[in-house]
């Protein structure tokens, strides 16, 4: 079982904190906005005698309420569609499960969401990586560096849209592109769209499932965890009009009983939140972008591509190696009192050598605490190459 | 993935429900006791902005409830020992993952859970049955039987204690045993608890963290689903004094983040639970078990051991195929417009052909609910023989 790039290092961060240097956490993306308070309520309204039990594809309200949430955008499915998971990492375990063979192959543009691997090594899949570059800001890599990766034993494509960790939004184009390719070869495309409602610069989302003739390849991967800033809630849902797909991937659902009940009654409740919340909460992440972004690019050495999406960004350093220099970070560095915790971004690779000055950081905090962060960034990379240079 | 045998029927009991006919369901242990209301208050009582991701290892208030649950049970455990999961399902899945390599093998008397089945399939583990006989009320197979089944490949001992299906509470003799060989091949020894509290006529259960000179060995698997009546909350842990495992445990469980958040507030509740909870519940379950199994050996031709622990029990009918004639009670017979659904016990063999003329019955509905259960079951039998003989 490979160790996470977001969590390996936060044995450092205890030390540090434990010597009273104030940590701040971009390494991990869990939101400080306030969960709904339609979702809140719900739970404390619940009323029921005994926690028992939901249906092993979920509450039946919540299936539905899901579906009316994509269909309102342009999303063609039913409840029937929706299979409710304890979380968007179970609906990727329950996907790759449904799907493939000990030994199958899928093929996933990498730096990607570094549990890809881990559940894929619980499967039995073998990840096979088209790497993305920096250099482009990620861009979907040309569709023949996919063409000459499959084998007969692969299985599908796989995204992540907009990007974790990339902060990548794929175009129409793009998205063309893999449709075509997935129906040449007869394969499935998986999409975790759990970041589709955090796009920028008025640029907007385009599901897997608004593509034509793909309802027997699109699997959708979703998740409230960001979406509603609901991340312990532990609630998400594969989403595909494959009727088979749904009904193996439900096999996996009855082994392990249910989704958990009390989080499935807030989701319902956060289904309900009205549209002005994600108005204000998307006002709020893209000034976080830009002071994150904007204070990233003014520091020299560093390069930072203009994420479209989600609320991560990759950020290539002046440094060799950037776990090493995180862990110094961690271990002896402090600014004000302050040190900064990111995920090196290696870890997001599967092709080994990749990315080692690379970074994640995410946009979670707000904008004074990233402005810190900038700071601590900016004056630990002076000193770490001045003690190193 | 392999079918659930507690929910295959599921859709026979649906269409009998759409014709109008009421399903006594004792195929499911889902209890209708109620989750203790310092449970249900915590809950209410919540009152966090943001519902977060806990640490992936659980809440440490949680864990440290759990340690002097245990403790208190005789139990010497820390909170460092107990890793919290999302339901004893993930409990088994994550020290499934975390003892063997694909192709490694799994001793377990059967009948056995059937969902260890499914979680072995996912961890590419192959489960090696030692049959357990309802002649001797599945008492533990001797020893030598075990022995035998012993491979390169074998990585540990997997028992349920007091048993599902079969309700079996295992001796201090039986464990020692058990304890013996362990040690001897050096294998890991696996124990689901989570009925440890419910053991009748004044029996007590013995965990496998009780036994001398296994802190190295000995798994626990535990939930709080039946202990608390609160299965949608789905909680679990591992218990183990082994630190390895818990470390490598909690890689599975940094995958997937964090179990649920809400849950684990109203099992952090759930512990405080008074003691006089568990008597007024044993009291029930113990009159349940009484009627349903004095019921069950009333009627000619069935035979049904005493079950000392759990609330299920297994029934041999006479009938040549359970599960045909579990699905003619729920499609065509009725009795006063009522029906019965069970899970055949075939399914909770590994061994195929064992098992075909047994049942197993959850006693946790109500007496009056179980003692027409016992009716249609008398009822029902005599005209499917009547019809087949």
């Amino acid at each position: 079982m490979p160790e996470s790039p977001i969590r390996k290092l936060v044995p450092y961060a205890e030390a540090a904190a434990n010597k009273g240097v104030e940590v701040l956490y971009l390494n991990i993306g869990q939101p400080d906005i306030s969960t709904p308070e339609s979702a809140r309520n719900a739970v404390k309204e619940f009323d029921a005698d005994v926690l028992a039990y939901s249906h092993s594809a979920g509450m039946y309200e919540l299936r539905s309420g899901f579906a009316n949430y994509y269909r309102s955008h342009g999303m063609p499915v039913s409840a029937e569609d929706v299979l409710i998971t304890t979380g968007g990492s179970e609906a990727i375990q329950f996907a790759l499960g449904s799907i493939t063979d000990p030994g199958d192959e899928l093929i996933i543009p990498e730096p990607f969401y570094a549990n890809y691997n881990g559940f894929s090594v619980q499967s039995g899949v073998q990840v096979v990586p088209v790497p993305s570059s920096i250099e482009n800001g990620f861009a979907l890599p040309p569709i023949e560096e996919f063409e000459k990766k499959i084998s007969q034993r692969t299985k599908g494509i796989m995204i992540c849209n907009p990007g974790n960790p990339t902060g990548y939004l794929y175009s129409e184009a793009e998205l063309d592109k893999l449709r075509e390719i997935v129906q040449r070869h007869d394969l499935y495309l998986l999409a975790d769209e759990v970041y589709r409602e955090f796009t920028y610069d008025g640029e907007s989302h385009k599901s897997i499932l608004q593509l034509e003739g793909l309802a027997e390849h699109a699997i959708v991967l979703d998740s409230l965890s960001k979406r509603y800033s609901m991340c312990g809630a532990r609630i998400g849902c594969i989403v595909s009009r494959n009727k088979e797909l749904i009904s193996t991937a439900l096999k996996y659902g009855q082994a392990r009983l249910s989704p958990p009940t009390l989080a499935q009654i807030a989701s319902i409740g956060a289904l309900r939140t009205p549209k002005a919340y994600f108005e204000e909460v998307l006002g709020e992440y893209q000034e976080r972008r830009n002071t994150l972004v904007g204070g990233l690019k003014s520091i020299e050495g560093v390069h930072c591509p203009m994420p479209k999406g989600a609320f991560y960004c990759v950020a290539q350093l002046p440094v060799e190696d950037a776990e090493a220099f995180a862990k110094w970070l961690l271990s002896e560095f402090q600014w004000e009192g302050k040190t900064l915790m990111f995920a090196p971004n290696a870890g997001f690779y599967s092709t080994s050598g990749l990315g080692k000055n690379e970074v994640r950081l995410a946009y979670v905090l707000e904008k004074e605490k990233l402005q810190q962060a900038v700071e601590i960034l900016r004056n630990g990379l002076a000193t770490y190459n001045a003690l190193n240079g």
